[in-house]
This record gives C-alpha cells, sequence and structure tokens, in this order.
C-alpha cells in the first residue's frame, strides 16, 4: 500500500478556507467541539504567521525524502504540504530549495512531523513551518512513500484535502467534510468573543459575566 | 480540602517587589542562596519580559479553568497569577479573554505549569506568560480546585503572597517573609558586578581577578 | 586523566573558517557526508545569529563552571568555546559576566550542553549561545574538569581546534584536519544550489531537474 | 459529537483473532505493510503476556474515567478496551476494581494512552496492561466522553471492532476488514521463518542466505 | 542554609506506618484527597517491593553524594531514605555499599529523585528504591548539603518525619501531622472496597452498582 | 567515507575481558576515572545479564538494518554487536531472526541506540540487548552504512575492538589499549570494597571509617 500518488483530491471552498484562516488555531478547534489538534511539540519556526490550507499529505519513511518531490508536483495554490514519517523521525527533511519549489506551486506552509532545516532562508522567503524540530541532518532518496493518501500527523489524523490551519497556538485539522460548518461557528463564536472581550476589559468579572457564582457556591466552594 | 478560596492573603512590600524585579531572576535566585527556581522547561511566550509581583495561587484540576475565573475576582493591581494542575497536564487554560480580564485587574502576567493559547493576542496586550506548552486544547468548567493555597509549581513550593520575578531567564519564586532581605542582597549583588563587568571587559582574567589560580594548582591542575 | 589545561592547540586556517561560516551548518553537514551534527535540543539564544570558529573545549563536573574561568585564558580572537558537563545537567555554567570576559577575549560565543543564563544580557551583547537548556540555576566552583581535551558534546565527538558552525540550524562540528576539504565542498555545493534555486523558482519542478520520474517508475510508483 | 455509546459493533472472527494472537505483534507488524504499531511508550505493566481482541474504544476527557464504567457493559468475552483521552494525560485511569468488572464480563486487557494503578493486584490478576505510565493518580466522574467512537491512542488510528494485538514488543491494531487477510500473510511469514531460522542457527550467513553480496558490492560496499 | 544536619525529627507511630504500608501508595492517595505523588517517572528497581517509614530527608548537590553518609548516621529503624538533588540530576549517587550501610541502620529503602546503581546487589539485598534514573555515573564528596530538611522531590513537598509509602504503584508522601488520620481512612478505604471487588467480580456493572445510569442520561449520554 | 567494512579489528585479551566482566560496570565505570558511560536510557530488556565483549561496531542509516547481516559475518566468538543509526531512530532494527544468525557466531549480546523487537523470544534465547526502545518497528534494506569504524552511540564514542561491559547497571567501553589496566584496577577496587561492605554491614558509620567528620565540620556542617 505503499507507492500511491493520489492525484486528485478535493479541496475545500477557498472562501471556507479563508474564514478558518481568520479565525485561528484556537477559535477553530473550539468551534469543531475541541478536536484536531496537533500535538503541542509541533512549533513555529518563526513568530507571527496564520495560514489555512489544503492539506497535501505525504507519508514518508524515516529520513527519506523523496516523495517531498513527487508531492510537489501535486500542490495547487493555497495548498499546505503535511508530512508524516511512518515512524519517529527529527531529520531535516525539507529546506531553502524544496521550499522554494513548493512556495513557486502557490505552496502557503509546511506542517512536519520531523525536523526542518535553512531556518533562516525559510523565514526570509516567508515561507511558515511547524515542525517536531529544527535538525540539519540530511535525508536520502531511496525508499518510496505516498502522496496524498490518510495520515497520522503528531497525534491528529489528516485526510488530503482537508484543512489545516496553523498559528503561534499550534496547527489543528478540519475534516473536509466538516468546514464549512465548523468555519461557521468559528465564526459566530469569534463575533461572541467581542462583546466579551469589550465587558472584561472593563473590569467585569467573568464569574458575573457567566453566572457562575451560584453554581460554584452550590458546588461548594468556600470563601474563607 | 479542595474547594477553599482564600481571600485575605499578604503581600510584599511594593518597593521589595520593585527591587527584585529591577534585579531580575538569576540575581534574585543566587541572593536566596541558589534557591527558589521553578524547572527550565517554564518559558516566556515572547522574549523581553520581566515582571515581578505578588502570587495569587490557583490548585486546578487537570483540564479544568474553572477557577481561574475565581482567581482573577482575588488579585490586586501588580499581582501575577500562577496556576498548578495537580496532576500533569499541558491544555491550554489561559487565553485572551481570561487575559483581558486579569489585565484589567491589574494583573502583571501569569506563570502556569500548562498549557496557554491565543499567543498572538497576548504578545500584542503585553501579557507575558511563562507556560509548559503552548496549546490550544480547550478546557472545561466542571470541577473545583482551590485560590491561595500553597502549591508546588514546576519543582518549586510557592505560597500565595510569595513574589514571583519572572524574565527571558525563567521563574523564581521568593518566601514573602524573606522577600525584604533577598532584595536586599540581590541589589548588593547587583552593584558588585557592575565593577566585575568592566574589569572583566576590560580584559582582566577571572582567575586573576576571583585570585583562583593558587587554589587551582593546590587542587592539582596542570598545564601542558 | 581530569585536571588537564592543553595550551596550545592547532587552529584551522581563518580563511577557511570565514568559507564555512559563510556556507552554514546545513551546507557543511551536507558537504562533510552528513556527518558531525550535535543533537537537535542545542538551540540558540536568539535567532539570526551565525558564527564559525575553533574550539577551545571545557570537560566540565556537573554544576560546577570553574574551568570556564581557566578556559577564558586559552581562547584566541575567533574561537568558540564549548562546554561538555560528564554528566546530563542542565545548570546554568555561564552568564554576563563570563560572556563579557570572554568576548573581552575575542571569542565569538559559546556551544554548551547545559544550561544558560542572562540572556537577555547576552543577547543585547550578541553575544550567541547554543544551548541544552536556559536555566538560571547557579553553579560552583569546588572541582576540577579539563581545557582542550577531546570532548563527545551533544551526540558529536568534538577535539580542542576543531571548527564549530552554528546558525538558526544548529550546531556541526568540522575535524580541523578536514576543514579546508569541507569548505572547498561547501562552497562548492553553494554554488551549485544557486542555479537550482533559480530553477525551482521559475517552476520547474525537482522530478524533471533531478530526472527522478523514471527511477520512481521503475521502483513502482503509482499515480491514481 | 461526545456523550455517544455505540453498542453493536462489529467483530472479527474469533479464528483469526487467534491466529493474529499465536503471531504476535511483530509478525503483524510486518504482515500488514509495516503499519498499525502504537507508540514505543506503550509498555506492558508485567512482562510475558501476548493478547489479541477486538477492540472497544473509550474516548475520555483527560483525568476523568466516568466511561469506563460505561464501556465494560459494552465488552463481550474476548475483548480488549483501548482508552484514548482527548489530550495528554498520565493520570491512573484504571485499577484492580475496573480489573474486576472487566475481567468478569470475559475482556482479556487493557491498552491505555494514559497511567494505570494498582499494578500488582492486576499482576496477581492476570490482567495485562500496555500502558503510558504507572501513575496512582486518581481521576474524577464528572464529564461525558464515548465509547466505541473511532480514537487516535498513542498515534495509531483504532476504530471499534478493530483487532488489537499486544505482547512484550508492544502494541498493534489490524483493522477488522483486513484481519483475516492479514491473519494469513503473518501466519505464511511464521512458516517461512522457521526455516531461516534453523539455517541461520546453523551458521549459515544472512548474506548468502539472502544473497546479497552482490547487490551490496554494486551499491559499492568496500571490504577493507 | 546549607549545610544543616537535623538530628532529632519527630517520627509517626509504627502502627500508623504499618498500616498505611498495609494499604499501599494508590489507596493511601485516595484517602489524603488524592494528593502527595510524587510523579510517574519514580519506578521501582524491581517489582513487588511495599515500604512505609519516616523520611529522613537529603538536599545534596548534584552530583555530589557526601551528605548521604552524614545522613545514614540519622537513620532509625524503618526510617527510609529521600534523596533530592537541588537541581536535576540522573547522576548514580547510591550503589551497594551505602545500601549495606543504610540497611544496618535499619533502614527499609530508598527514594532518590536521580539515579541508582549496583542494581542487582540492592535487588539479592531486598533492599528497594524507586528512582528516577539507573544510571552508574559516580558522584563526589566536595560539597555540603543539609540532612532532615524540608525538600521538594519528584514535584511533591516532603517533610523529615512525613511517612513515605511506595510499592509498584510509586511513591506517595503523608504529611506525620496527618498520618493517622489518613491511615484510619484507607483502612477503612480498603474494607470498603472488599465487598465491591466481590460484587463486580460476580459480574455486577459499576452503572448499576453506583447508580450512574441516570445521572449519565441527564447529563446527555446518548446510546445508539 | 560510508560503506565501509574493515575486517580485522583488534581484539583485547580474552581474560582482561572476563575480569572486566566479572566487575561488571559500575565498578570498571569508576576504574577508568568515572568515563565511558552510555546514557541512562540505554536498559537491558531483561534483568539479571551481565556481559563483556570485544565491540563490532555499525554505522546504520535510520531504519535501515542492512548493514547488521554485514556485520554479523565479521562477528568472532566472545564479540559484542554495537548499532549506532546516524540520527536519532527507534525502529526494531533486530529481532530473533538476527540474534540467532548473532548467536550461531557466539556473539554475547547487542547494544543499540534504537529499538528491538522479538523480545520474548531474546529473553529465552538468553541473548541479552540493551536498547533505548523496545518497538516492532519494521526496517527496510536500501542504504550503506559501515562496520567496525568509529561511532558515537548514546553518548559514548566506541571503537571496533573497544571492550563493552554491560549490566544492569547499563553499558559502560573501555577503550582497547586500556582495558588491562582499567581490569587491574577494577579488580583492586573490588578487593577493596568486600572490607568496607564488611564493616558497614557491621553497622560502622562511613563517616567514621573515611575520616569524613574533621572535614565536614570544617567545611561548616553544623549539627542542629
Amino acid at each position: 500500500m505503499t507507492g500511491i500518488v493520489v492525484q486528485n483530491i478535493e479541496r475545500a471552498d477557498p472562501a471556507v478556507i479563508a474564514d478558518l484562516e481568520s479565525c485561528g488555531v484556537s477559535t477553530v478547534h473550539e468551534a469543531q467541539g475541541r478536536t484536531g489538534l496537533l500535538a503541542s511539540y509541533m512549533r513555529p519556526i518563526y513568530a507571527g504567521a496564520r495560514i489555512a490550507g489544503s492539506a497535501v499529505t505525504i507519508s514518508a519513511p524515516p529520513g527519506d525524502n523523496w516523495m517531498v518531490h513527487v508531492a510537489i508536483e501535486q500542490l495547487k495554490a493555497g495548498d499546505i504540504l503535511v508530512i508524516a514519517p511512518t515512524s519517529p523521525c527529527e531529520d531535516g527533511y525539507f529546506g531553502d530549495l524544496l521550499a522554494t519549489s513548493a512556495q513557486a506551486r502557490g505552496c502557503k506552509g509546511l506542517i512536519i512531523n520531523a525536523g526542518i532545516r535553512d531556518v533562516r532562508d525559510l523565514t526570509e522567503m516567508n515561507f511558515p513551518v511547524w515542525s517536531k524540530a529544527v535538525f540539519a541532518q540530511g535525508t536520502i532518496k531511496a525508499s518510496l512513500g505516498s502522496v496524498n493518501v490518510p495520515v497520522i500527523c503528531a497525534a491528529a489524523a489528516i485526510n488530503p484535502g482537508d484543512v489545516i490551519v496553523a498559528d503561534d497556538d499550534g496547527v489543528v485539522v478540519v475534516p473536509r467534510e466538516k468546514a464549512a460548518e465548523v468555519a461557521k461557528a468559528a465564526k459566530a463564536r469569534e463575533a461572541n468573543e467581542a462583546d466579551k472581550r469589550a465587558r472584561l476589559g472593563a473590569g467585569e468579572l467573568g464569574l458575573d459575566m457567566y453566572k457562575m457564582r451560584e453554581k460554584l457556591a452550590e458546588m461548594g466552594l468556600k470563601y474563607v
């Protein structure tokens, strides 16, 4: 079941992706019922980036980045590459040459459950990466993997075409079929938060705003 | 012993707190006999912040941030929130809404032995956080914890009202009763270092300045 | 075999060191056959620094930084300090006073398989450090170690006088005897990459540029 | 999507499960194309156990074991419980009382991406567990999770009714739909290994038995 | 504040200690309100030991075991040594000679937030140890620490004379002042569990025995 | 520099190896000046084994065990295989077939800075392994590595022909050139310990036996 490249994947509506991007990881995660987060060790190589896009997935052997070249051909503008090694690995699968190539195809960034290198170049190129490690260790091109197959990446299940949202808070995946619904819930959540933020900023307590005092007292909270 | 909110805690003298803040974590740690550091995994969400303040502590169940709302009511201007889950957890207990609320009460920042989210917003708000993880994972509001009770947080014992100092070097706690004495020792240490810095910067060797050569020779150090 | 200071070590040609510095960690690592990297947990205390220099090595007891003073006397302009504790340790061996002293001797930076403190000061001084941890924990001056002896540091073997290259991608060591040859290979590699980068940036695929398609088909890659 | 208990799940053929059990984790993992392993941190609480059975899955909140009681009612003889917290957690969800209850229903063992306690009792009961941690930390019963829903557990995707195989080598999951085919491949593999084992045990080299010498020479292997 | 040996510490009643020992870690932890556990990385060097005793504490510098000799003089029959380095360390502070000496004084075992060696000898001597690591790394005798002072050990606060309980589930500390009360609660809990175990073993479900069905339905649990 | 097999390596005197084996890891480590230990994460797959032998080393690509077959041909009776991947990896390079083959050549055991599988079989075969992980993950045979070249393995430098000693305390390497001298020192140390053990077992304190009291008092130790 290795050695497959799925060429035609479905992607979510660009407007939906834009909405998810504007809401960011934490809001999207809440909006889809607190699911879909990748592990907390997936950190951005530089601060301040926020992207969303359709996942083009790579299932790669440990220490072998051959499939990245194969996957780049499958990228469309706005896509996000997702690399999941088949066993734990922190080698540097991806650097500035691959980023140049991916960016030329319109790729918005990379999510990789392994290592990354050429951090300075990627930063200057504004090509954001969320990775498990920064590690220059070179990889080889000897074995096949697959492109656009379902992967488990950093504790999350990702299917090709799912929407990835990534920012300073980490990475979340939204199943393509639910993307529109989640985007709507996320936007609603965001709208709802503006008012709360204003009231809390004015000094109103959450205890009052959310009417928590009675429930807390019932549960036995004691002030001493 | 859970479900307690201690309302009136003693705080250290603001002038003492200001002195500790001006000295920073490493100097304060040395000044109190190399004690009081929190574990090295407690990292700031952005570089350059330095704060000191009185600890308002939260003992929280894993994955439940209800007590944060309760604690915010107990904050006074200049305080620092300290959240210690009762078992290891990296969920995101705290984000921009809670930070808005805490900041409105005069809170200077957060120390949390768990996760944090909305990093971009907190950075823009200048609300510094030292945490174990950045993780968007949402929490619930189902169980009681306690506020202003003694906690163990990231390998350090913290009592409510103790002085927390945090900067790029990490986090240190100074017991309230010793805060004045430690601040004095820290200021003295700092004064003492200026002269040393000048001499070392001029090329004088520590070997000579600290008169180490004889002792090293006695212990058997051999130059070959 | 402890308690030795080797005073006269051979260093690589400054022009070679400059070439290695200009190429950076990832290119140098590739140029010497994908060897010499230190472990990925060795991270810079601030982004953007790139240095190369001759290693002045310290084998230090855990939690004891006495030998750093001894080593500083052995530094020549352009050197890089390398501190390897004899057992795992994350204590803060090095801070702004030692950095001031080392910088006054022309030292370009520090590689330490342990902790570091005074991060803010070191950043302002432009004294870069790659370390295992940021930790203010103070050390003592009670036991001897050695200076300029071979060490194992973060999974790499480093001899005094070897060339260290460090940047945002991590740290790599080049054996002194091979430094000229590796520098030459690294420069060649870099020259070669400019053309590739331009072609990839123009949209040419790596699959075509590297003529991978036939080999992939032979190995059984299937497009579906 | 939380708070669901799926009552009727399909299970694999008992004969197939028995075959998978007899082959063990490593052989089954190979037989299904080197997929399906849970992370290596999932270790048995005692050596020597080997089980296979149908997965009854639990998606549980961190630190809350209420759903375990719900799941036990769904167990049939020969099943294996699989507990996956929704965020990283090492609390002790399961101990001797729950094991007594599960064993009374015919449950063969537990796979849990969290903590376990009462290790001595479980060992005496011959109730094997593969867990992330041994930790006595008590859990609560305050929030809903789900039973018999798809989970991600220790880096593997597990659906209810999938076959779990666990032994001293760790844990592997076989999708129910492929269980028969994988069992067949595993048995074939096992048969094939007996002959190899005999020849290797008699001193024949793998280099000769697998006819590797020519290929290695072609690739450039040099004997010096 | 370093270099202190407190000679006369209060210990708990031996009958209370015996009760706590008979109940074991998990029951005692529950009986004192789910507090007092040491971190889950504290593992026994061999399976099957269960001990309880009064803590004789050591605050030791990293990599320096001098204070262990000092502490052994303070041991009384039935005591348990507790070693807490002042910064993270996994060196082997303790081996068969120290165990021989401690055992000759009646010491029942060791809790150490660092490394241990001579595991085979300690196993043969029936001298149980719970440690962070097994590591032969030798330590020195160069610096003072303190004996019988309060320590933070593996995330728990331990005072000299507190009762330590340790078994296959890990380590828990019971404050001396509460030991009698906790022992009573633990024994009551144990008595209560025998009946539950019998009923669960007979096939009764926890859902029924604890009358959980109604509450779960109220909270919205859905069977599908 | 990859793809080399060094066929004729020098080995230490079998009598010296036997002496080192009889002394065990901790004593040998002390006898050679507290050097040579492999990292503490290198744990035996079963308790009670103690071996010493000459290292036949393998530098292997991550996830590729081809070189193991090549190395087995180089084994002589009494040797120990040492496998060091070129980047961090926990895949299962070695199982029962390779162990059968190695054992048939007289190999005494395996040291591997990666994963291992078929633990139950290896245990029954009395083929001891010290590894970083137990992990069934299969490896491939696609790329060359080298045999009998110097490696860095789990923080230690190992040359082919060096003596490996491994037991329940971990693994230590003794450079071949120093093996005789270290063996002598280890035997002397062992002889010396018997008397100490007897005196300590009879209740004499280390404080007295080693005459530490005066030195401790001088350094300021205070009994209160």
